[in-house]
């Protein structure tokens, strides 16, 4: 039964939202569009009705010939996770630190260089809206438009311009309060991206070779940054369960490696 | 030589600032705020100096008789590791993962439990900020002045409402997007949190002992809450240096494990 | 072409022994007896004949139809892993740091509850000979003869002494240098195996949870015994490639903990 | 009391014998040479007389004016961490990798290339006793000297011969069953240990750097080994206690990076 709350606190599923539809059984969840008339093709079963969702608050529970669901709203990571991937993946935990070790927040203006499919576009532009701007280059028109369909869905569009970029090639826009690299040799943007930099701002490379951020860490002292440092971070998932609680026996064992940095006035 | 762009993109030091002065040779920093006349206490020698600072750039180097510093603009991480620490410390690993898997964002209203020095308190605060509020409760008076004195450094005062409160006690706000538990016995809170959140909102409670995550999971899954998932991150630092390339020799092992649930109506 | 030194110093395949047929291009293997006449059945094609291996020195390239493969000599790693696995799997890099801490080499006697599929039992029998002995407990005679059949893989059938026991039955042998448990309940023996413990002698046990190794811990402490302490281990494997150096992208996460003490007179 | 079984059992403390006395409130050791006459001098107060140790079984608890200790027999874990180390250290949990994946078992014929302070050659030497040698290589006297007293703390000085050689020098030893290269630039040594080494027989390089181990394991492929490997093994501590059971906070978090490979005949 839904919280008396819910819909006075403006907490109803609208027309146009992308609600997360999660069964109960198996952990599998489907973000579907709520569209008047709309059915939703899931892997299994015939398409599901989604009129009725509209006006249910969320946290809703949906019995269907499927299973047991609960209609969510999507968190930053369910929407990083349902990104079509056809470029690489950018993870949740990886995400999250270069939000608090670079500072990224309401009204920071951002240079995001390797949009990709824009899973890392997504989680900066939510962080930085309302009145900040995430600025982000591919060299390549097909991961621009995948982006921008991606970002569509976290709602983010807004807050985010999409720009075509050539490698080295120098950035119209200057002042940028943060910077995040996500391309295979970003030792080539160093000197161009630190030109489009506050004082102070904060650079993140992220890589998965040894090689390339040995070479990126080198390149980055070279070129006067201070505070150069990498990282990695492992998520371990752990089982709590009463009286038997360990940690699950498989794992991802290494995303990228994280290259931090700060540019100062010379 | 400050960037002529600096002055003009409103990068420049503003009286009343906290600024992170950075050293180069020892990698050490203070958190100072720019007052004129003011003298900052250092560890490492008399008293610095900071008038000179308001109207600078961000990111200025300074020569003192202490050596070569940089006056930064801290980073959400560099507030969170400057917070007073008399209570426990949380992370920026851990503080960036929940930002991400409980959707917390510009807007968002926050409930957290379990103030301690307000470290995340501040992060939660500048990811809702400017239109969202932190609602943070301590049972301990010195705590909630603590953290107040610490938002403060982080320039948060305006987002985040502190309120003493009992266990057990009913919050006079409902509809919270999202609740964060840091305290040992969460699962004591569980029903009454519960009754404060929306439909859908997720749960973050964070604990270090196996013993708590596997009381506090089976007490979320008990209340009927879903997605009950508990996980541990661990960031190892990794020394990038041309030709001698390895992860440092110690690490932090162990900070806190994150128990993470949903609520659904039922 | 084989090694002119490899037949004399008796590096050439000897009847009966147990060979590791190693396939290049896949990185699968197979451990094969070496009896004139035997075909061996392997699952990527015919079976193979294995006469002509023989008096062929290890090390031996063959090419057959089914690839190019190599008759190796299997290190301990390879009889672990080649185990049939009906019970669960102890790793390598457990069984090798239980031997240094535990201190089992030549000539001691080793108390093993919970024989299993018997593969750890390979692993200190391996240690122990030629001159010690491990005995070995289960209170399933289907696992005591699974253990028994890998065991003559590993050729050590004479360093073992397979025991069918019930839990917390008495041991009639006395005198154990180390001890090692791998049962689900192991704080049960506790009492029953100080008893057959030297003095200054280790104990180690294997389990999967916290729960257990808490339980554990806290039953050995009340026992009496000194340096109880708990670990684990995480093998990461590591892809070594020129310029492409990283850990691999998914990793055993959790095998067993390990809790380990020591037993003094009193 | 001591266990009338000890002394029958041989296991009584010895002259000459090296002793554990380890005390038990601060988890502090010491290594004693059980002499007559003799005092040891430890840090926590004027010398201990060991006489009286000689002949009293191992296990036995001691009071004196420094606290409760207890005489132990050192584990091979013991006498590594016990090794003076003017030399790297290698950790238990890595010899104890190395030990079941190349199969080093007693009879085993093994080659150490960097001798050091002889931490890993002693887990070499325990391993292949009785009936098996160590052949350990250094290019420094002065380790050679280090590590030959260490061993004779170990009582494995019958197993190991001590050779003093320059790099890329021969071995005048042949067929090995196993390799340990413990040095700064390993892949210089590939050819002249490969000609060493008997068909099927394993070579394992310890190095801390990604670029070390990136390096050999080509130099590896390069000269026609197989099963080219590379791993890293962490040891994290667990505190288990009743209610509060949890990792350690601060660990090790890197030592060696492990490379495996198998020679074969070509």
């Amino acid at each position: 039964m839904a919280d008396a709350n819910d819909l006075a606190s403006g907490n109803a599923i609208r027309e146009g939202d992308f609600v997360l539809l999660w069964f109960d059984e198996d952990d599998v969840s489907y973000l579907v569009e709520a569209r008047p008339g709309k059915k939703a093709a899931i892997h299994r079963g015939r398409p599901l009705e989604v009129d009725s969702w509209i006006g249910a608050p969320y946290g809703t529970k949906v019995e269907c010939a499927h299973g047991t669901g609960y209609l969510l709203k999507p968190s930053t990571e369910d929407l990083m996770f349902k990104n079509s991937r056809e470029s690489g993946v950018i993870y949740p935990k990886d995400a999250g630190l270069i939000l608090i070790r670079a500072g990224i927040s309401a009204g920071k203006k951002v240079l995001e260089v390797g949009t990709g499919s824009g899973t890392l576009t997504g989680a900066l532009a939510r962080a930085v809206a309302p009145d900040g701007r995430v600025f982000t280059h591919d060299r390549r028109d097909d991961f621009l438009e995948l982006a921008r369909k991606n970002i569509r869905r976290f709602g983010l569009q807004d807050y985010v311009e999409f720009r075509r970029r050539e490698p080295q090639e120098a950035f119209p826009e200057k002042d940028f309060d943060a910077v995040i690299l996500d391309i295979p040799t970003p030792w080539e943007e160093v000197d161009v991206v630190k030109e489009a930099m506050k004082g102070s701002a904060a650079l993140i490379s992220l890589n998965p070779t040894f090689n390339q951020i040995e070479r990126m860490a080198e390149a980055l002292r070279r070129a006067g940054f201070i505070r150069v440092e990498a990282c990695e971070l492992l998520e371990r998932p752990i089982l709590a369960r009463e009286g038997k609680t360990r940690p699950v026996q498989r794992m991802v064992s290494h995303t990228e490696f994280i290259v931090s940095a700060v540019k100062v006035n010379s």
